[in-house]
């Protein structure tokens, strides 16, 4: 293998803008810039049991398409007393049509029989970096531990987010101002986690 | 991320002790000691579109039973005047059933209409490392550049190997014998990529 290639922008495989600007926030301080992937790709398939499954997939498949490294992301909320369900289900939780609001009262009802002190869950975001020009590929996971509460609390954040009690912060991840969340996020570690691993390879 | 972690063992996700023992041989001399999976874990699924998905299926999956470190590996021929394929569909080109001698001739079938030089193909493996205690995992890929023949020729090595023909060596991969192909082939390679990122990151 040659050496270690130095990586200056990567293209996220997403279909949503804001989620490019929110990750070019947080990468460009180390010198990545993040755009958006080439028009006309077809969507990726998903069909991974795991999040590191589904990360991998979607950056090696959009990876054939560009030139250059891309980054991939998946997240969701494990449940202990569920077995880790919903898990990479998170967003289809309840079916695909499904609102937020419907997500989460299909998880406050299958907890229903489930006391406070055993809701324990975590917050997983998994995120990939990979291209067809470099043998060389990084996958990094970042988790926040949880609890599910009985009713949501808070008016920040979407999804699973006003029922997941830090005891950490001692609030939900709807409670906090969304810049906050974003500096202690599950993304914001699993990114953490990729750039310093590149920084290590020396690669950024 | 606390530092990276140093590694002297990881279980390979195989129910095949050939794969083990083999393994075994190449990451020895570099402190790894390749172990079989733990008993009674069901076979993960493997649903994935590209060679990365599926091993980072494999690893991840697998490292929710393991205490440590899973490498999995998975491989396959891609040739270019069939847009990839077989890809990773190689080890079922001829149905389940289907024996190597059948997965040839369904590959030169598909190829009747193309003349010789429009052969090329490349041996792909791509190896991933993952543990579900430590936040950061590796994907490496291997190739080897070669044309596909019309008629086997050789007598070592299994599968397409009769069939590809390394214009680099002169010969097929079945006219070299397996020793020699184990230390030149894609999935040397892969782990040679592997090893040395590994070597970087200080965890080996």
């Amino acid at each position: 293998m040659s050496s270690f290639v130095k990586v200056d922008s990567v293209y996220l495989a997403t279909q949503n803008e804001h989620k490019i600007v929110e990750f070019d926030g947080f990468l460009r301080p180390f010198g990545l810039n993040v755009l958006p992937l080439p028009a006309g790709i077809a969507k990726c398939p998903e069909n991974g049991v795991t999040f590191e499954a589904n990360v991998m997939e979607k950056a090696s498949y959009y990876a054939q398409y560009c030139d250059g490294f891309v980054l991939a992301d998946d997240s969701g909320i494990c449940v202990d007393a569920l077995g880790g369900k919903p898990g990479v289900h998170s967003a289809r939780f309840a079916g695909p049509d499904g609102t937020d609001e419907d997500m989460r009262s299909e998880l406050l009802r299958q907890l229903e029989s489930i006391e406070a002190r055993m809701r324990s869950a975590q917050m997983v975001s998994v995120v990939s970096l990979w291209s067809r020009s470099f043998p060389v590929g990084i996958v990094a996971r970042g988790e926040i531990e949880g609890m599910i509460l009985d009713h949501p609390r808070g008016a920040h954040g979407f999804g699973y987010d006003p029922l997941f009690f830090v005891p950490s912060l001692g609030k939900t991840l709807s409670e906090i101002p969304t810049h906050e969340k974003n500096r202690i996020s599950h993304r914001a570690k699993a990114l953490s986690s990729l750039v310093n691993t590149l920084e290590k390879l020396g690669m950024i």
